[in-house]
C-alpha cells in the first residue's frame, strides 16, 4: 500500500509544451486515468498512515490521545483502541488488493469498446490562466426547479458516486455547503460506457467541470440540499484529483459524535486533517456564522459612532498580569504577546477616541487543556467614554450582543438547521429585556438551590469566586426560571476583579463590573476602568505592580482621560456555545493549545 | 520644578463617604485649584524630563535620534540639539516662575472678593457611577447656527483659553476632530470674576462638563470647526486634569513639519508621547479613516461573496522564509509568528472556502530602519478560487481598491482637508478603468526615460527587479503620462516571486503575478499560486526548501485544491500614501520598529 504522496507523485499530468497548451473547458482532454472501488470506502478514523496525507499516528501508537471531554485515554482505552485500529487497517488493505484486481478484470474486458464520448471527459490540463471564455459558471445555491431545461457548466467537488448497473451513475456535487445529485447515463452517440465507468472511477473529493443540463428529480432528492432539481451530465473533466484515499470519507466526518449508523471520527483526527474536515458541510456553515459575529459585532457598533482601532501585539513588557504571557526574541532583547488589548484600548480613550473596538487575537501562555482554552483566540474587544455610569457602556455591550444574537438567527437559519444535524442543540434563547443579576443575588440563587463548590464542597459564600462547574450550575438555575440562555451578572466582588477595576461607590467590597454569560458559560467580562491615575497608582502598588513598569498606560491618565468602561468577546467561545459545539477547538480554523501547533 | 507624577499627586481628590457622595453636574464642586498662565506655554520639542510625563530623553541626552527621513542625527545636529534644548529649559523655568509669582499676588488681591457663582465652578469629584440623570450631552459636531438660542450640557477637552481683560475669557474646546468656541464672561449674580478667572486657570487638555447656551458669534471663527456658533458658557466643572505643563502644545503638534510660523514637534517626540499626539485633529481624522480603509475592505468583499476568517499567529514552524521571522517560546519548544497569512489562506481555498479575506497582524523580524517598515503592521489579505484565469482575482482586488478611494474620498472628505492642512498634498488620483503595464513594458518606460538604478548606476534589465527609487521614478512617469497615482503592474519575472508563484503559460521566465502601487510605492503584491502538489513540491525543492517542512500546506494540496490568486495590502501603507504622511509610523497608532516597543 502506498501513501498518498507517493500516490500522487504517480499521477501523470499532462501539459503541451509552452504557446500551444489547450485548456478551454472543450479542448482535448487526457484519457481517464485510475479506478474506484463502486463503493464509497469510509474507513474509521485511521491510525494508518500510509491512508492519510497527514498521519495522526503510527499503527502502533500506544501514546494516550486527548479524548472529547480533554482527558487523556487510560492504558486499557489506548489498547482497545490500537487492537481496533489494527484489525481495521487489515480490512482496508485486504478490500483494496480486491477492488484493484476486479478493476483490472473490468478493464481488459472492456478495452475493445468503441468509445465515441472520448472528447466528453477526462482530466484537463492545468488550470494557468491561458484563455478567458467568460462561460458563466453556475452555483448550486441558485438552482431549483426553476431551472429545468437549462444547461449550466459549473465547478464543483465530487462528494460521492454510486453506480446503478453498468450504464448508469449517480454523483453527488457539493459547492461549500451546497449539494446537488448528478447522473450520467449511457446515451448512443452522447455517453459511452467508458464514460459511465470514469464518472465511477471518479477520486471523491476531486474538483471537476461540469457541462449539463437541469432537469426535474424523479422524487426530491432528500440527500442533497438541492432536492427539487438535478443536471444530467454532458461533459465531466477533472481540475484537480483527489488521493484514491482519504484520511476520512465526508460520510463519516458528517456524523454527530454519539451516532449509532457508522463510523465517526474523533477530533484529534479531524484537527490533524483539519482541511478535509473544514469540507463537511457543517463547518462550512460553522466558519460562514463566525465570519458573520464579525459583521454583526462591527455593523452595531460602527451605527453607534465606534471606531476600529488596531494596537500592537507585540509589547516591550510582559504586562497585566494573571495570565502568563509568551516571550518573543526581539533583536537583541526581548518582547511579549499581548494577552489582551486592554491596556491599549484604554490608552487609545485617553487619546479622546471615545468609542473603540478591535479584533485582533490575544494570546495566553497558559497550560490549560481543556475544552474551552486555546494559547490563541479571537478577541473582540470594545472601549468607550462614558458621561455619568457604566451601565450606558453595559447597556451598548448589551445592545450589541442581542444585535450579534437575532442576526444569527435572521441571517443563518439555514446553517443553524445544518450544524443542527451534526450538533443537536436546543435554539439559543435570550430575552428582549436581558436579565441582569446582582452578583449577591446570584449567589443567593445559588444557594437556595444547594449548590457547593470546592473541596471538601461546601456552600458558597457571598463574596466567593465562582467555578466554571457553578457558573454552569447557575445558567441551568437562571434557563429553569427565567427561561433564558443569556444574562448578565453585575457588581462582582472588587477582590475578583483586575487592579484597573473601579471599585462600587457605596460598597467597597464590590465594583463596577460585570460579565456576560451564554449557557451558563462566561463570554464576556468588563467593567468600568480606573481614569484617575493617583487612584490607579495606589491600586498597582496594593497589588504587587510597580506603576513604572507600565508606565505609558499610567501616563495616559496622567495627562487627563474620561470616564470609560469596556469588555472583550471571546469569538470562539460565542460560536461554540450558541451552536453547542462542545468543544472551542470546532469553533477555530486551525486551533492552538499547548500541545498543537498545527496544521 | 516637579515632575508631572508628583504634581498630580498633589491633587486633591474629594471623595465623600460612601451613600452620601454628591455627583450630579449640579452637586456642590470643591474650591478651584491651581493657577495657569494666562498665554499658552508651546514649548520646543522638549528634553526636559520634568516637564514631561514620558521624557523622551533626560537634557543631557547625546544619544541620536532618527530623523524624519529615517537617518540617524550626525554628531554635530545631537550637539546643537542638546545645546537649544538646555536653552529651552532654562527659559521654560525662568517663566514658569515668574507667571507662579504672578499668580499668588493676583490670588492674593482678590481674596476677598465675594464669589456669588461658587457653585458654578470647580472640579467633581471622581466619576464614579453613582446616578443617571440621564441629561442629554451635546456634541459638537451637530452645533450650528440652527442650534442657537438652546442649552446645552457637553464633555469635552479644553483646547486653549485666553483672557480678554479681567472680565472674559475666550475657551477653545474640542470632542475628537470638532472644536467650538466659548466664553465666560462677569455678569452679576452668575458670573463671578472668581469664576472667569478659574476658567482662565485650566490646564489645557483638562477634561470639562459644560452648561450654556448656544449664541451666534460677533463674526465666523475660523479656527474651529464650528465656526457659525459659540458657547455662553453657565458652569464649568472640570472631571480630569491635565498637568501643568504638556510635553507640548496642541499648536505645535498641529503645524506642518516645514512650518516657519512656530515651534513644530519632531516624530520620536510624538511618538513617545502617543496619547497626546494622537489627540491632534488631524491625527483624529488619520484614523479614522484608517478604521474607514478596512471597513471599505470589507463592504466590498462582503458584496463579492467572500467569507471572513482568522488564521493563527503562532505557527509550528519558521515557514515561507526571505522575511526574517520571530521566535517565541513556546512551553517547552518554539513556535515563530506568522510573517503573512499566506499559508493558512491558501490552506483555506483547499477547505473549500472559496473566496477569503484576513486583517491582522503580520510579523517581520527585519531590521529595517525606514519610513517604510515597521516590525509589526496591519494586513488585509485576501484570497479567491477563479474559473478560469487569475485576471478574475487581479480584477477583484483593483475593483476594491478602487472602492476603498472612492469611498474615502466620498466619506471622509472633512477628514482629508484636516489633514491636508498639515500634510500637504494633492489629491490622490485614479482612473475609472485602471492602467494594468506589462512588467517588461513598464522597464520600458524606465529604459526610454534613461533612469539608472544599483551601484554603479546602470540601466535596468528586462527581467531585473525594480528598486524603491526606481518604483518611484516609474511612479512620477505613469502620474506624467497617464494622469494616475494608482495603477498595476502585471507579469513579473518568476525569479522575482516566492516559490508557491504559477509561472507564465508562455514565457516561462515570467510569471502570473502582479504588483498595485500607489503614488510609485507597491501597497499590494499578489499572484495565481501553485494549486498542483507535484508542481509545488518541485519549485520548493528548486528554492532549497524541503515540502516536509510545510506538510500541512502541501497536503491541501494533495487533497484537491481549485485554481486560486490573491493578495495582500499593508493598511498603513495605503493611508500613509493616500494622505502623503511621508513615514508609516504616522499610519500606525503605536508603531513597533527594531527601536521601539513603546508605548
Amino acid at each position: 500500500m502506498t501513501g498518498v504522496k507517493d500516490l500522487m507523485h504517480k499521477v501523470t499530468h499532462i501539459r503541451s509544451p509552452s504557446g500551444s497548451r489547450p485548456t478551454s473547458p472543450t479542448a482535448q482532454p487526457t484519457s481517464p486515468t485510475g479506478s474506484r472501488p463502486s463503493s464509497t470506502i469510509s474507513p474509521a478514523p485511521s491510525a494508518d498512515g500510509t491512508a492519510s496525507p497527514r498521519p495522526t499516528a503510527p499503527a502502533e501508537d500506544m501514546t494516550p490521545r486527548m479524548k472529547e471531554n480533554g482527558e487523556l485515554e487510560t492504558k486499557s482505552e489506548v489498547k482497545k483502541r490500537v487492537a481496533a485500529e489494527k484489525k481495521e487497517k487489515l480490512k482496508q488493505e485486504k478490500e483494496a488488493a480486491r477492488l484493484k484486481k476486479e478493476a483490472a478484470e473490468k478493464a481488459a474486458r472492456e478495452a475493445a469498446d468503441v468509445d465515441y464520448s472520448a472528447d466528453k471527459y477526462g482530466k484537463l490540463p492545468l488550470v494557468q490562466s491561458t484563455e478567458r471564455t467568460g462561460i458563466v459558471r453556475t452555483q448550486f445555491v441558485n438552482l431549483s426547479e426553476a431551472n429545468v431545461g437549462q444547461d449550466v457548466t459549473f465547478r464543483a467537488r465530487l462528494q460521492t458516486s454510486r453506480a446503478q448497473g453498468a450504464k448508469m451513475v449517480f454523483l453527488v456535487f457539493r459547492q461549500q455547503n451546497h449539494t446537488i445529485q448528478a447522473l450520467v447515463q449511457v446515451e448512443p452517440e452522447l455517453v459511452s460506457k467508458k464514460m459511465v465507468r470514469f464518472a465511477e472511477s471518479i477520486n471523491p473529493e476531486s474538483i471537476v467541470l461540469v457541462e449539463g443540463t437541469v432537469q426535474k428529480p424523479l422524487e426530491p432528492v432528500k440527500s442533497c440540499t438541492v432536492q427539487d432539481a438535478e443536471i444530467k451530465i454532458k461533459t465531466l473533466r477533472i481540475i484537480s484529483e483527489a488521493p484514491n484515499l482519504l484520511p476520512f470519507s465526508m460520510a463519516d466526518a458528517l456524523r454527530p459524535a454519539d451516532s449509532a449508523e457508522g463510523a465517526t471520527v474523533a477530533l484529534d483526527t479531524r484537527l490533524d486533517n483539519r482541511i478535509l474536515d473544514l469540507r463537511t458541510i457543517t463547518n462550512q456553515s460553522i466558519f460562514k456564522m463566525s465570519s458573520g459575529v464579525c459583521n454583526l459585532f462591527r455593523e452595531y457598533l460602527n451605527s453607534q459612532g465606534f471606531v476600529e482601532i488596531h494596537t500592537p501585539k507585540l509589547q516591550g513588557a510582559a504586562t497585566e498580569s494573571g495570565s502568563s504571557v509568551f516571550k518573543v526574541s526581539y533583536f537583541k532583547g526581548n518582547a511579549y504577546l499581548a494577552q489582551s488589548p486592554q491596556l491599549a484600548k484604554q490608552m487609545c480613550i485617553a487619546a479622546d477616541m471615545e468609542k473603540v473596538y478591535e479584533i485582533a487575537p490575544v494570546f495566553r501562555a497558559e497550560d490549560s487543556n481543556t475544552h474551552r482554552h486555546m494559547t490563541e483566540f479571537m478577541g473582540l474587544d470594545m472601549e468607550m467614554a462614558f458621561e455619568e455610569h457604566y451601565h450606558e457602556v453595559m447597556e451598548t455591550i448589551d445592545g450589541m450582543l442581542k444585535s450579534i444574537f437575532a442576526g444569527l438567527k435572521q441571517r443563518y437559519a439555514d446553517d443553524i438547521a445544518v450544524v443542527q444535524k451534526q450538533f443537536p442543540h436546543e435554539d439559543f434563547t435570550f430575552l428582549d429585556e436581558t436579565l441582569v443579576l446582582h452578583y449577591t443575588d446570584a449567589i443567593k440563587l445559588l444557594q437556595e438551590a444547594g449548590v457547593q463548590q470546592g473541596t471538601p464542597p461546601a456552600p458558597i459564600g457571598d463574596h466567593d469566586d465562582m467555578s466554571t462547574s457553578t457558573e454552569k450550575a447557575l445558567g441551568v438555575i437562571v434557563k429553569e426560571k427565567y427561561k433564558t440562555d443569556y444574562y448578565i451578572i453585575d457588581k462582582f466582588p472588587i477582590a475578583l476583579r483586575p487592579f484597573y477595576t473601579m471599585p462600587d461607590p457605596t460598597n467597597p467590597l464590590l465594583s463596577n463590573s460585570y460579565d456576560f454569560f451564554m449557557r451558563g458559560e462566561e463570554i464576556l467580562s468588563g467593567a468600568q476602568r480606573l481614569h484617575d491615575a493617583p487612584m490607579l497608582e495606589e491600586r498597582m502598588r496594593a497589588v504587587g505592580i510597580n506603576p513604572d513598569d507600565m508606565k505609558s498606560y499610567v501616563d495616559g491618565f496622567r495627562l487627563g482621560a474620561p470616564p470609560h468602561a469596556g469588555g472583550g468577546i471571546g469569538l470562539e467561545r460565542v460560536v461554540m456555545l450558541f451552536l453547542k459545539l462542545n468543544n472551542i477547538r470546532r469553533a477555530s480554523l486551525f486551533p492552538r493549545d499547548p500541545k498543537r501547533l498545527e496544521p
